[in-house]
């Protein structure tokens, strides 16, 4: 077997959006393999564990009082430890909104490597000299300036769509992805999308929700525009965790 | 939150197959809140765990002589355990071949009911009077008799392909799906699908490995026959089985 690390993957939130990051992954391990001339073959994968527990509505709680603010925390620490007590040397959470919370799940586990999507994001976008950026998340995200802070560290401008359109996103996100209505996802979805690229110009359009590729990706309304998924950014860093001790 | 069931997903074996299954499953239980008139969001769907875990190959293990018969047994078993201790009621194994193993499994762990794929696709043809029934497996699948056993039970009659045949669907299993040659895979599995149909004549192909939808489903070359996905039986049945105490 491959010496690779263990890692594990903390989702529910959504379900299918943490069943695609696991697909994401595996196909992220396997270049990993072609990367290090390694057959590609059920043994050659890292053990990795997909946690998908109930978790409070993340968006809800950052918009309600101090004393709701960090429900979602309790269920999440819970399944982090587990992960961790599996032997994860490294986690990665399949959800944008919950990365508000992300210091206080690291400090309290601090054995384990918690990824942080939007900081790869800024990477990633940073090392590929992407211009400018907008931004198509969660009402909760954009309250915490997730990407905001991540990409003005990297030095990159972050443009945020208009009010109406964020309630068009949110819309996509709940009535239909998290519904299971694809075709109405899609229809709010490219309807932002559009209207970010007529705006801004040439711009790379960051799907910061892990239901909004689900809605988005392969739609022929948008097929002009550079979207980056943030799922695949983080599943790619996931990837070169586990592989991190593996020889070429 | 909804009062369901805990359960577990025993995979890696292989890893696509596992996130696939992990897909079919969150679509399962939709369908589940579907019929049972819950709305659909995150906090409705039961706590689950993937575990994806190396195992050392199944059917080469089926073929050797005893002393290496039982290498796949120790990291299912180790597997199994941890999700067991996680909580999980039932288990499903996201691997046909693998259940060459079921009865040593769940005899260890008498106090999860780990669910059997082949029986589960029996009942579910049973039910719907199926009729002429062909295995698409492994060869470890089809050493063992793992479907004709199951189908024999429902009454149901089981063919199989030439060796030949089975030789191509090893290729598109291994070649294929495992080391990500989609193209290759979906030629060598609608090769024998369709001279299964050509020489059953009307005939229900069991897709029973898990790699096998994943190179033969959405494929043109086979749009008129009639496929049945194991896993998709299987994650009905997890899906059923998380949600047996949740009152419509």
């Amino acid at each position: 077997m491959t010496p690779t690390n263990v890692v594990g993957i903390l989702g529910g939130m959504g379900p299918a959006a943490g069943a695609d990051f696991v697909r994401l992954f595996v196909e992220a391990c396997a270049a990993q393999m072609r990367a290090r001339g390694l057959p590609v073959r059920d043994q050659s994968f890292p053990e990795h564990w997909l946690a998908q527990v109930p978790v409070p509505d993340r968006t809800q709680a950052l918009g309600s009082a101090d004393s709701g603010a960090h429900q979602p925390l309790e269920p999440m620490l819970q399944a982090l430890g587990r992960l961790a007590a599996l032997g994860s040397q490294a986690v990665a959470i399949a959800c944008n909104t919950a990365h508000a919370w992300h210091a206080k799940l690291q400090e309290r586990f601090p054995q384990v490597e918690l990824l942080h999507m939007a900081r790869e994001v800024a990477r990633h976008l940073a090392a590929q000299d992407a211009g400018r950026v907008a931004l198509m998340a969660t009402e909760g995200t954009y309250r915490v300036r997730l990407y905001e802070q991540a990409l003005a560290e990297a030095g990159l401008e972050c443009h945020v769509p208009l009010a109406e359109e964020r309630r068009v996103i949110m819309r996509g996100i709940f009535d239909g992805v998290k519904a299971g209505n694809m075709p109405l996802a899609e229809e709010c979805f490219s309807q932002v999308a559009l209207k970010l690229a007529e705006r801004h110009g040439p711009v790379t359009i960051v799907m910061g929700c892990t239901e909004v590729p689900l809605g988005l990706q392969g739609s022929a309304a948008v097929a002009g525009l550079r979207l980056v998924d943030p799922a695949q950014v983080l599943a790619d860093a996931l990837a070169r965790r586990a592989y991190r001790d593996v020889q070429p």
